[in-house]
């Protein structure tokens, strides 16, 4: 297996992208190729000792795709680093993808460069809710604001796939995210597909609410791009929050008080998940946060390594071949 | 001013509810009709030794709307305390309701006993969302899932009404909950709503995402009722397996812990809040929380009171009026 990483992605890139690269390569052998300008990737990489041993390659890419530029950016820049690493992965060079640059510049380039996998009407953004007690996967998280019921089943079936294979979960639970948990409540969108999902064959457990979410309720919850976005987000600013009130509120009388505020981030902590499955593009494409340290970086590293062993896509394709309707 | 409080509303009613009203009564000499099965709300006031000098009457509603019961069920109790209650803000004879019962049930009361203020197209139901360092009104959490852009103006223009005279904030910001910071971000809904509140005349600041709702970006907040409910949700979920992870987490080792645990919740803590106001009702209306104690009762009192205090129908009706383009 070889992972494509984005050595341009990311706020702090390229440095703590090199630095998680090397540490991957160090601890598990991962073969993983760097695309990026080559020169400011060979300076970071310079700075980690000898590391001509490792199975680390790097691929020059003269543009690079900035944090806050538009994704029509992606398609102007054809030697950017992330077109160039979505062909090494569409010509069968390498098996997986990784980037912590931004999101809708991901995504564009994956479906440029990769395409969809075929029948899928929508690409998502999957993301493992973190503050949870069971493995739990959240589709959509920002690509698709708006959505047609048929977009939500196939979320419901792509991340099904993801929950198989990666979860290892045999026979996952599948929710959508609404205003309460009785059948009539929801949006028209929510109530055209609660019915679709009952008679997709899927394990549908019907609504979920806000506060179910942090309890394992389901294996996968679909929404919309646009509450599932405030969905991570608000979580991530609510864990904030509080680490900051502990802080305020403990500055004397707790002696082990960081330790409590790093253990509070840390249970809910995306740099243990290490990124975001692009799901229903045709390869593997892993999205990691803008704010990314190596160790995120690692972590992103290992899901799109995981994802291409497991082969998802295939995956994918089979579950939505099988349960397609004629 | 006088303000009813349903006896009958809430998981713990009539217990909690009469315990609130007479904890409030006995602080404050708060005017309060307590309006449910007279027997169960009297046998309660007993146990609370001598309330004969309290400025607390009993009105009697022979039935009572379950918290499970379906909205519809409204309509057929006429004597329900939800029906009984209504009317004598109606009539004039109370100048505010206060209930910990069914949100749905409530506004559905308040639609049938109290109308619309004139020219609203759909009320709305606010919440001061918690975890934030400044005041901050979310508009609406769950009475409309499905939303159009006029609605969120209107919403806006209420939300601005309450900030105004409860917070006592003179100018307001607003913000539209969306997926992202840039103005191309968003659902179709947000991106067409986001020229008009920026015609509006409001002070309005943009989309506002979901980790930015706990840095009190702004003061009001607009989002569709499906997002709003699960915003609220998920942040009491978020709080509350943050509790349960310190809570096993540190089972040794902090003497303190209990405290640290009870920090947390009250720092996001509803029962601090009292109740979420029911906005554009032509009458001042508090949903408190379904499981209020008496301590959340005392506080969904006091924010009807103030509600009804400040005119906030009156104040509503005008911005509405002076702000219609005609």
């Amino acid at each position: 297996m070889k992972i494509v990483v984005d050595a341009m992605g990311g706020d702090h890139a390229p440095e703590v992208v090199v630095a998680g690269a090397v540490a991957e390569a160090r601890e598990r052998g991962t073969q993983i190729i760097l695309v990026g300008q080559e020169a400011r990737v060979r300076a970071e990489l310079v700075k980690h000792g000898d590391v001509s041993k490792l199975p680390i390659e790097v691929m020059h890419a003269s543009e690079v795709v900035e944090m806050a530029e538009h994704t029509l950016a992606v398609k102007a820049k054809r030697d950017s680093s992330l077109a160039v690493g979505m062909r090494l992965v569409k010509e069968g060079k390498a098996d997986a993808f990784a980037s912590a640059g931004n999101s809708g510049a991901v995504m564009a380039a994956a479906l440029f460069g990769l395409g969809r996998i075929p029948g899928v009407e929508r690409p998502a953004i999957g993301s493992i809710y973190p503050a949870a007690p069971a493995p739990c996967l959240l589709v959509d998280i920002g690509a698709n604001a708006d959505c047609k019921p048929d977009y939500l089943v196939q979320f419901a079936i792509m991340g099904h796939a993801y929950a198989r294979v990666i979860f290892g979960i045999d026979q996952p639970t599948v929710g959508i995210v609404s205003n309460g948990e009785e059948a009539d409540k929801g949006s028209t969108l929510v109530r055209e597909t609660a019915p679709l999902l009952r008679a997709s064959g899927l394990n549908f457990i019907g609504n979920v609410e806000g506060k179910d979410l942090g309890r394992g309720t389901a294996t996968v919850v679909v929404t919309d791009g646009l509450t599932g976005n405030v969905i991570v987000k608000l979580t991530e600013g609510v864990v904030s929050f509080i680490a900051k009130t502990l802080k305020r509120e403990f500055t004397r009388g707790f002696r082990n008080k960081l330790a409590l505020i790093l253990m509070v981030r840390k249970r809910v902590d995306w740099r243990e998940i290490g990124g975001a499955p692009l799901l229903g593009v045709n390869g593997v494409v892993v999205i990691g946060h803008g704010r990314s340290d190596a160790k995120a970086i690692v972590n992103m590293i290992r899901m799109a390594e995981k994802s291409a062993q497991q082969d998802l896509v295939g995956v994918i394709q089979a579950e939505l071949t099988a349960r397609r309707k004629d």
